[in-house]
């Protein structure tokens, strides 16, 4: 039984081909056409592929192969929008290698004990819409109200946005998605395979220091409350904090606009984001109150306002035990130590753990990279994820 | 002999009125329609004055009392032109207090012996096109080629572009200019007036630093070479090194831009601005010299590529030290003992010391503020101003 790497790269060209940017990479947003003609590429698989599809109220598309057994689906796939000059794998990996390993059981073992399903989660990137996690947020029933524009925009694409909750699911047993690391941990450590333990908790700060704005010749260096140079030293604050807590803690100021913005003027106000990951809910919220604590000591010193608000927060989710080491033995089986690593990045797995098992496993980013044209992962690294997820399909429904 | 307080006040306050924005201040860009009117309104006090007007190729408007003796003119005013949100005094001022006082020694001294001229000088600021000193940079002869634009919209207003050479003056013998301090040392030190020594020099730098664009979740912190955290070093070794040199150094960052901007992404790339001044030309280059030195230390230590390109550098103009003369005695006649300070902001006298005897004087900027609708100085010191203004041009053209 084997899986046939040229039929996945070639399905991985022509998903990446979908939505192609003139500039380079490719752009599937939420309901956008090149959205609706890569669930249109999809469905086309699945049917080949034997299975039954169906759409669900938020676009999520379902293939299923309806098991002897009745009970509760294993489901595997990931999402198909990407981000803005985005990548070949980032979601389109998941479901690809989840439909041709489906498809290889099918072929060569029938019809399984247990009912397997291939998902295309409609949207996880919030690249459109401030939707993050839109598809499996539907699936999890935790979708409450839906914003004029995205209702709009399903409607454009055949939707009941009224519908939404009929997208929810109880029946899904286990969740189990390939995805790329979109870092560079196992590269650098040469491994070509790593089972997932946690997604990070994050959270997303926004902090605004404000100060006075002066003239920048008039004005000598003690006289001044310049928020630009705070906002410096924070930053800088924030960077020793993370290293200081060692791995797995990140700290990230992404964003950052000052006020006026002006050659010659001494900036008066500065906002900018700072992004905290750990594995741990205890260590993330410690990296936040040192963060916090820093800032306003920085903010004190300088007669400097401040005012940090939490843009988002999402607790640490750890993978369910019982598929990690259904994940470690298929590994093995396939003649692969797989090492145990903490996921950095979201993904839908982290939502659907509120109504299932879950377990992921990640084949390295060559270089790192992700989110740009450069993502890319070695065809011998994608055809052995996708061997070792097809066996712990097999492992777990037949 | 004395200055009517109440007509300077209400002058200013027409003037202000000229280039009202709805969100206050006022904004007269050079050969706009606010710019025109007021210096029409100008030449119609010049007029009532006594004085004989005419303006030149590039738009400055000269009123002129012809002394008794041959010989090169004295010369006060400033500049009509204001930044976007600009208050009612920068340049505003220069033009009015030397008109009035002007006005004033006609009325009771009669002709003078010297040709004494007030001038409306077109431009300054630079907030229409980036034409910093178009005026006074014209009257030195030092406008080599007019862009379109500029030459498009000096058409609008019956300016000859072709013509430009002809507004260059060989035969002024000293200009006096009055003008706010646009900072708060004065305010600072409760002084009513100051004489200028020196206005510093400034060398305008962009630094651009490089680094990688990476996931701000999946890329560990010292896997990183994060463009944004690299300019925070260096953005505080800015602020350090003008500190640790003392005044009258002074370093700002005011533009910073990062790219991508996005709150879970490690920046690639950032780019700012530093802005530096000191009167000395050595201290000038020592300063630059230090910021580039360090910001190269860090770029090394930190993996990220750093370049420093030179966006301006105009070097520290001394006030001729006979007009510093004047303007001291003439203040100890008013009754004031009047501090030496150095200018760190740059003003038309700095372009004019290329052709003739510059000489400023200073008085306080309420809370230091400057270019915006704040801008203001009490009406005692604007009267004590305009009075040793006056009395220095007694002194010299009478």
């Amino acid at each position: 039984m084997g899986i046939d790497r040229t039929l996945i790269e070639r399905r991985l060209d022509e998903l990446y081909a979908i939505g192609a940017e003139p500039e380079g990479g490719t752009f599937r947003p939420l309901y956008g056409p090149a959205w609706a003609t890569a669930v249109d590429r999809v469905e086309r698989w699945l049917k080949d592929a034997g299975l039954t599809t169906r759409r669900d109220a938020v676009g999520n598309l379902w293939g299923r192969a309806e098991g002897t057994d009745k009970g509760k689906s294993i489901v595997t796939g990931s999402h198909i929008d990407t981000v803005r000059n985005g990548g070949r794998l980032d979601g389109a990996l998941g479901i690809v290698a989840g439909l041709t390993a489906v498809e290889a059981l099918l072929k060569e073992q029938g019809k399984p004990r247990r009912t397997l399903e291939v998902v295309a989660i409609c949207e996880e990137e919030g690249s459109r819409f401030s939707t993050n996690f839109w598809g499996s947020r539907a699936i999890t029933g935790a979708i409450d109200a839906v914003d004029g524009d995205i209702a709009a925009a399903m409607r454009e694409r055949g939707l009941d946005p009224q519908k939404l909750a009929s997208a929810a699911r109880d029946d899904i047993d286990t969740f189990v998605e390939l995805h790329i690391e979109q870092g560079a941990v196992l590269e650098s450590s040469n491994r070509p395979l790593a089972i997932v333990t946690a997604i990070v908790g994050t959270a997303q700060l926004e902090v605004t220091v404000t100060g006075r704005p002066d003239h920048a010749g008039t004005t000598p260096m003690d006289m001044r409350r310049d928020a630009l140079a705070g906002a410096a030293a924070m930053m800088q604050a924030v960077e020793s904090i993370a290293r200081s807590l060692g791995k797995p803690a990140v700290a990230t100021v992404g964003k950052l606009e000052v006020e006026p913005d002006q050659i010659n003027v001494v900036p008066g106000k500065v906002v900018f984001t700072v992004d905290l990951r750990h594995s741990d809910l205890g260590g993330r919220r410690a990296l936040e109150e040192r963060i916090r604590s820093l800032c306003t000591t920085i903010s004190q010193e300088r007669r400097l306002g401040l005012a940090i608000r939490t843009l988002q927060e999402k607790p640490p989710v750890t993978m369910d035990s019982d598929v990690r080491a259904l994940l470690a033995r298929a590994a093995k089986e396939c003649g692969v130590q797989a090492p145990e690593m903490v996921s950095g990045a979201g993904h839908d797995a982290q939502v659907l753990a509120a109504r299932c098992k879950v377990g992921m496993l990640f084949v390295p980013s060559i270089g790192g990279r992700s989110h740009c044209p450069e993502e890319a992962t070695k065809a011998e690294h994608v055809e052995l994820g996708t061997t070792v997820l097809m066996r712990a399909l097999q492992k777990i429904a037949y």
